[in-house]
């Protein structure tokens, strides 16, 4: 087994990182509904604005190849759905988090696995994911609200960690190493071993880049002002 | 009174222009969040970014100017806020009509009251705001809504007709000839007499754009197939 098959497969890949940023979006715009006061409200607009200008440019990557957005997003809406229907949040702060975490984390993630896709598009497409997400007005209502109001930062401290979990769950799901279940291969002797051979490669490619996740979730914890 | 009293101030119509498309985006980004299917979804998403972005260029104009947006929006939250409110509609089909119908009626508008401001502004603001919303994905939706279920085709006409009416008397209440209250001028005779005079002097000009907004209100309502 080629250790090539660790590349994502760029119709998987444009379709699941284009539903994945408009649920962004959707959180985001959840958001600016239900802002405290109109200086945040029109800050948030703006973060809303950049996911779904990440999510049509990546609308416009599938077009170019010729095809249908709704076809290529369809098969990772019921897994995606579940996943911010669990991460949006008991109240505002909670959502605000869910936004700055899960956004930040999904990003830097497809940033990274868009360099196993080919030269006509990854670099491209890491750039567009790479814009600024205009998260700014995140981290200054987190941050005062989580100096001026303890409870509301243990509370958040405790959501963020549970945040990661689902979000790398998401994350780990989107891995093309996850096609060599051995459901899927295990149909010869040899098919089984060969799917276990590059299952356990994939494993020590893919760690580092959790780690690497990892780190940067924890430094964006931090600058929160909560313990990861 | 000098007519040109017609014409809006700047600030007062960035302002309230700025926080009108800030609502027809929120009123998109719900009609989002709802649609009933990944397609419909995905078109709604453009038209909610065309507004949004309508918004953004209204606010970027207010920085160039030097001031804060939130503060030259925070006079018209009240009113348009309930506006939306009366407007959101008791589902899906209704929240898509009215997104349709007051976005495009207060789009005309804005465009016709832009003709007032100075040379420096006016026609840039009118560029933005007469680009393409992306509302044919709405139209197609309530098209089809509307040819295959009669009674649905019935209850969206009255909503309709009752959408123009609250939409006008917020076009209306945008209007700078709505500062000629006589509460406010009529603390002497002559002050009465010459706010009458402009006064109807005003409605006598307001009169033939109310007159556009309709008919252009009305080819809508008849292109859905919907009695205005």
């Amino acid at each position: 087994m080629d250790i090539s098959s660790l590349a994502p497969d760029v119709r998987h890949f444009l379709g699941q990182a284009a539903y994945c940023e408009l649920g962004e979006f959707e959180a985001l715009a959840r958001a600016v509904a239900t802002a405290p006061n109109l200086a945040v409200k029109e800050g948030l607009s703006a973060a809303a604005g950049r996911a779904l200008s990440k999510h049509h440019g990546l609308i416009t990557e599938i077009r170019r190849r010729g095809h249908e957005p709704a076809t290529e997003m369809a098969p990772f809406v019921v897994n995606l759905d579940e996943f911010r229907r669990k991460t949006s949040g008991a109240d505002w702060h909670e959502l605000l988090l869910s936004c700055y975490l899960a956004g930040g984390l999904l990003d830097d993630f497809f940033i990274r696995l868009s360099d196993g896709l080919p030269r006509d598009i990854g670099p491209r497409v890491a750039q567009l994911l790479g814009e600024d997400s205009g998260t700014d007005v995140l981290v200054h209502e987190l941050q005062t609200a989580i100096e001026t109001d303890r409870a509301l930062g243990s509370r958040l401290a405790l959501w963020g960690r549970r945040l990661v979990g689902d979000t790398l769950l998401v994350a780990r799901s989107a891995m093309p190493a996850t096609d060599l279940s051995s459901d899927e291969r295990a149909d010869s002797a040899a098919g089984a071993d060969a799917a276990a051979a590059a299952g356990a490669s994939a494993e020590a490619r893919i760690e580092p880049v959790f780690t690497e996740l990892i780190a940067a979730h924890t430094r964006r914890m931090d600058g929160l002002g909560l313990t990861a």
